[in-house]
């Protein structure tokens, strides 16, 4: 049987593939250090006989290095996700993306684990000169901590793969809906109208484009990236051909909640330094292996929303 | 009168620059940990009134925040430009590289420093599918941890001049060359030479095709660069028009040397792993400024030689 190990394992997409793996057969090992990660998220888990769970953090090599025996494949989905604080507090994105991935492969070197799959982000392509973004874009410059610190995760995989023979999967995601979402804008904006009902202050004009995928969708392509993926290094894209506005997403939130808020847009065409306008990946390379998402962006919200309706613990979690 | 500190103070590219900043008017602090430097590239540095060292490791932050008051600009040239062993200890370029740059710009966003010049590589491009490269090429795959870790600390420049209003001039070089070379394959070639005139061993077959620059062409190319440069980040490829093949480059050594050695290849198309076959970087966007080089490789082949036969003790100092 083939044992993985997932980081991130209590995450919001995290514990989403460890479900989905143990439903697949596989003997999973979560690692977590639980600071954002719920262990709520991981009743299903526990009740699996495959399923055995690291509270450890990346930073603790020793823990990560005991953890990662006997394991045939990682999935390193820990990271700060949070893109908007970034600046706040720089060495966060470095320590919890860049070294952590590094300790990763270097857990991985130790062990003989020769795969692993990768949870980036379109936000390295920084704001894309080429829209829809290929994944062979015009070599982008970087507008945040975020994207700067898994752009560099991104180099170091490369890098492994080719000086100590790994096999590397690159995904890079626009932003994840769905079940267990914990955090970005339909998290805020559902969490504000639970609040303050008649009033929604949204930051920009409304009108940045983003694409968005949900994240039962985003698992099967991981899936389907990982099984079909024979190069030492791989980078894929991940999205839905589609965008919205952002005030079309606040729509779709107001209408699933019958609401009717009053809109206050802190106005620009950016909601905070390092925003990127406009988001929109060229997801051909995936889709031409065979893989195509099952939800549009307006299901993926309202299903979210849904979510979140029936599992107001979320908020009270991460405040 | 304009305070400016340079990284790697006391090493090939660094001592060199330091000297013209002082004849240029500067004043200069140095920092530098003697790891790879050399106290004797500082002779005439330390002469200057208006020249400072400080002896201290990019890692320690107390001290290198200290060495930042009251500066303008940063030249962040301190390195590991060790390509060929990141293999051997993968650490080193994580730490020396990309670490200490986050370091740097930690140091200048608590001083104030909002300008900075950053040493990077043409290795970023990994094994580069345009060729002359540009600096807009297609988003490449890293091959070599030297090359990953020099594109981390390009991000973070990237981001922390987005997120901090600092502005950001990056430079990626070719090989260098020149007075104070103290590695690299001309210097492995004499060195080698020196101690057996009949026999040469060589990595690969002799055929890849690398660019080189003089290293006062390189220092001329920086500080036109940051002179001309207004964006808050800029990217500027530093090479010649040229490229050699690796056994044109031992002609000229042995043709300088008097010598005619056996030769003896090892084979393959590339001398280690992670080593690129060809490299030549389009240098149009600097040019399009007004600088060019002022020495062929040849040239720029045949003063380095010169100058280790003058300077046979760079050899035990690297030893």
């Amino acid at each position: 049987m083939q044992r993985v190990l997932v980081t991130g394992a209590a995450g919001f997409i995290g514990s989403n593939l460890v479900d989905r793996l143990l439903a697949d057969g596989y003997e999973v090992v979560g690692y977590d250090n639980f600071s954002t990660g719920q262990r709520r998220f991981l009743v299903d888990a526990n009740a699996s006989p495959r399923f055995s769970m690291v509270e450890g953090d990346l930073l603790d090599q020793p823990a990560l290095g005991a953890a990662m025996k006997a394991v045939d494949t990682v999935f390193h989905l820990s990271a700060n996700a949070d893109i908007r604080f970034g600046t706040l507090h720089p060495r966060r994105d470095l320590d919890q993306n860049t070294i952590a991935t590094f300790n990763v492969l270097e857990a991985m070197r130790a062990n003989e684990v020769k795969r692993i799959a990768f949870s980036s982000t379109g936000s390295v392509y920084g704001e894309a000169k080429v829209i829809p973004t290929p994944e062979d874009a015009p070599f982008p410059v970087q507008t945040s901590l975020y994207g700067a610190s898994k752009l560099a995760g991104e180099g170091l995989i490369a890098a492994y793969c080719e000086g100590y023979e790994m096999q590397g999967v690159v995904f890079r995601f626009v932003s994840i809906l769905g079940e267990r979402y914990t955090h970005g804008h339909v998290f805020d904006f559902v969490h504000k109208l639970q609040q303050d009902p008649t009033k929604l202050s949204v930051l920009g004009n409304g009108q940045q484009r983003k694409s968005y995928l949900y994240v039962q969708d985003c698992i099967d392509a991981v899936l389907f990236g990982m099984k079909n993926s024979q190069d030492r290094f791989s980078i894929y894209n991940l999205g839905t051909d589609e965008y919205c506005q952002v005030s079309d997403s606040i729509d779709w939130i107001c209408q699933k909640l019958g609401l009717a808020p009053c809109l206050q847009y802190s106005g620009g065409d950016r909601g905070w330094i390092g925003d990127n306008p406009f988001i929109l990946l060229d997801c051909q390379k995936i889709r031409a292996l065979g893989w195509k998402p099952t939800l549009t962006i307006r299901e993926g919200v309202e299903r979210t929303v849904d979510y979140l309706r029936g599992n107001g613990w979320v908020f009270e979690a991460r405040n």
